[in-house]
């Protein structure tokens, strides 16, 4: 399935000739592994949003930094533009291949430099797995915190790279909260040390906007995270609820209780179905919605939290509330949910998978937009998310061969992110913007704003050759896209409902 | 005293004609205050780093947006350099006026819009007071957690420019984490949204970015920041030491015992007689050191915690712990700390403030090298600061009436953050770079680093017409101050001690 791919971005990049590129970088860059049959490229041809997919012109995997240096310097002194690519696990295609491009695969960098205890820091290689610094920091009762869903295989550059979240993140942050310093690249082979060991850095706080930059203005070369102690106790509890609007509304009030939960994520009843049939978790078949709230810290005031949950819920209309009993139920109670993506994709051909955000207070009511857009389309959508960080993954379910039924799909998905601008939140929650919504950047910001993303972009890239045609949309792109621009919530949509 | 600035800085700078400028602006923007006679520029002259004063050429007091709109348009139009300001408490010269350039004051933006208890926000003109905040949430039971010493005074616009800190930093965060979404404005008066309500936004942290760039970037113009849960509980634990070092070993060991401290804060035998002298906080005079630890949250788990640091403590080598037995004490030993600085002020004329940053494990070792060098230079130190973060405030004692004694206190304080960088640290925790600091950052950064500040600064502001001068130093000025760039650990100066 290629249909939603949009090649216009590459349009504008420069033709440089396969064979002379590869030749001078085998010249400049000895030793290094250079792909460049048709069959060596494939597999690098998408990341984890596989609808997009452009067979790179060649994949490079240095294994040391000059290496890198001298790519990146040759590649500059050529014109050839670069795309970035850890695991290849991100959702929105930010490190998509370009045909006219080199992408550059960091996965050989994946040593643990060091793990400092004391100071509760570990260095790392780009490519070292976010799972892998939490096995490492576990002897001495340590992990790193934010755990996207693809942990086992993402790789610490790419975390970086996308800002990436998790189900832990509402209570420990995103990456950017957890990142202390890291060493980069620029296109001309600069090397720059952002951030630092100390509690803050003086300047500009290059950091952090390096942080969910998706390759544009450097490439990652080694990352220094923050550890933290491991919770002494977690308990789960589940509650149904005969609404999801009422499910939507008891998240804004636990919080509002004074808890902060390890994790709170919530599914509807087409999500529970299918999750249940898939991975038998013990959900309740017949509820409108389930909420799970996870309560970690010192074990007293867990049982404390446990109970003022509880009656959080009751108060909100929760039908039955049940505790995971031992580990064995709460890991099926949390299998259910990890599992949400597939079980749905059993349901239906194919799904579209949405990442928007949107302040908590409004859940009841975005929730209810979706019904209704889901409703007025045909098209079933089953909602799966984040709910205590307001972050929303609706999935979109539809059939790729029906005629039509893709391009509807893709339809309300951009109405839904046009919900979620309206109601103050934004259009990706941690998946980032990547290929896949760079048109709704559009929506989400002021051409003022876009023009400044650029000025910020060239500061770095001048050249423009780091992942082009990524993140930020031309303005030119925005103007033909303009239909959707929301702006003080003032929807171009008026069939959709009012905040 | 005006000997420490330094006006080569503005020597670039371009002429202006002041009765022009001043009628342009009368023009432009009707109704607006703007001072231009020297007895209203006067109290204008300098920040809270009174050793730098300049005279500005005009004073704004815009009232309403469009002042602020119309104002920056008319001063980008001329080539009028525009210097904004808050309440003026800036401890690194921040706000330092420009003889060729209009003062922008906000300080009559001081409504506070929205508090929104549900969602835990708080939306803010720049010049409402950082304890206005919390005093307006407190019905609810909230507060906003980064406390600079000046609350009191300093407005939330200039704590976003500098990033403010203060006692509760270690664990609840600086103002970059304390706040969800600004408004602002660029010399050009274009109006841009930073951040969002939701979770995360999509493409660069501007937001970050933003905050702490010292108005080199742009006017904020609003704020919207997270409003935290008051603790339950709060007590605070004071122990002595007959080392130092042994204090400052202390501090790392309480962090690696998996306890972060509302606040964790040092002070030296000199800061602990010149408090006991001024404020009778109960400080026990012959020590060496004291810390002093706040221990907040739930009653049980601040009783748990107490145990658990007076037994890191002992261990340390602490030779007395005792524990505020009641509110009273409590406020008393945060006196104590609170008026360190005029109680210092007391001892000596003169007194040079640093703000150097060190990961915490670095203590005890630059204590030592501080200690040397104050042996060296003859001029005592007192050592006050936020131990807990790493952030260190020593004050250099000296009379600027001996002839040589202010340069020997530059020299000293130099050589100071020279060993912070070296330690892996840098040259400011929370008063900024501003003009104070701006010959260290040559120390903090590499060539290569400072070029990328100036892009960004490019990227928003090409002119360079918002407070020129300040934050980032010229590569001409670096060259020059070379024999101060720290590089690998490697230092210009030989006789100071190595790590």
């Amino acid at each position: 399935m290629n249909i939603l791919y949009d090649a216009a971005l590459d349009g504008e990049l420069p033709h440089n000739d396969k064979a002379e590129v590869r030749q001078r970088l085998a010249e400049a860059v000895p030793g290094m592994t250079l792909l460049y049959r048709e069959e060596d490229l494939r597999p690098f041809e998408c990341d984890g949003l596989a609808a997009y997919r452009v067979l790179p012109m060649l994949v490079a995997l240095p294994n040391s930094l000059d290496q890198v240096e001298m790519l990146l310097k040759t590649c500059h002194a050529m014109g050839v533009p670069v795309v970035t690519r850890g695991a290849g696990t991100g959702l929105s295609g930010g490190a998509l291949p370009l045909e006219q491009g080199v992408l550059l695969v960091m996965s050989r960098f994946k040593q643990i430099l060091d793990i400092d205890p004391d100071a509760r820091i570990a260095r790392i290689q780009p490519g070292v797995r976010n799972l892998a610094i939490s096995e490492a920091a576990a002897p001495y009762g340590l992990y790193y915190a934010p755990d996207p869903s693809s942990q086992i295989a993402c790789s610490i550059g790419g975390n970086v790279a996308e800002n990436a979240g998790g189900v832990h993140c509402l209570k420990y942050g995103l990456t950017v909260h957890n990142v202390l310093k890291i060493e980069v690249m620029t296109i001309e082979g600069e090397r720059m040390t952002l951030g630092s060991e100390a509690f803050d850095a003086p300047g500009f706080d290059l950091l952090a906007l390096f942080t969910g930059s998706e390759g544009m203005l450097g490439v990652v070369t080694e990352v220094t995270v923050k550890l933290l102690p491991k919770p002494e106790s977690a308990k789960v509890l589940m509650a149904n609820f005969d609404d999801v609007e009422k499910a939507g509304k008891a998240v804004g009030d636990i919080i509002a209780a004074g808890i902060i939960p390890g994790g709170l994520e919530m599914m509807d009843k087409l999500a529970i179905q299918a999750a249940e049939d898939f991975v038998k978790a013990g959900y309740p078949v017949e509820a409108e919605a389930i909420l799970l709230c996870e309560l970690d810290g010192v074990e007293a005031d867990v049982d404390d939290d446990c109970e003022t949950v509880k009656q959080v819920l009751r108060q909100a209309g929760a039908t039955d509330i049940s505790l995971a009993r031992d580990d064995a139920e709460r890991a099926r109670f949390w299998a259910g949910r990890k599992n949400a993506f597939p079980a749905v994709g059993r349901m239906s051909p194919d799904y579209y998978c949405m990442d928007g955000t949107i302040p908590r207070r409004e859940l009841p009511r975005v929730l209810k937009g979706i019904a209704a857009l889901s409703e007025e389309s045909g098209l079933r959508v089953a909602n799966v998310f984040h709910a205590g960080d307001g972050n929303m993954h609706p999935l979109i379910l539809f059939d790729a061969n029906q005629p039509g039924e893709l391009e509807l799909a893709e339809d309300v998905g951009g109405k839904i992110l046009e919900l979620c601008v309206a109601a103050g939140g934004s259009i990706t929650g941690e998946h980032g913007v990547g290929r896949e919504k760079i048109n709704q950047m559009c929506a989400q910001f002021q051409p003022d704003e876009i023009t400044a993303f650029h000025a910020v972009k060239a500061a770095f890239d001048p050249t423009r050759l780091l992942n082009p045609g990524k993140n930020i949309p031309t303005l030119a792109r925005c103007a033909e896209f303009g239909a959707m621009h929301v702006h003080n919530n003032e929807l171009p949509h008026p069939e959709l409902p009012r905040f």
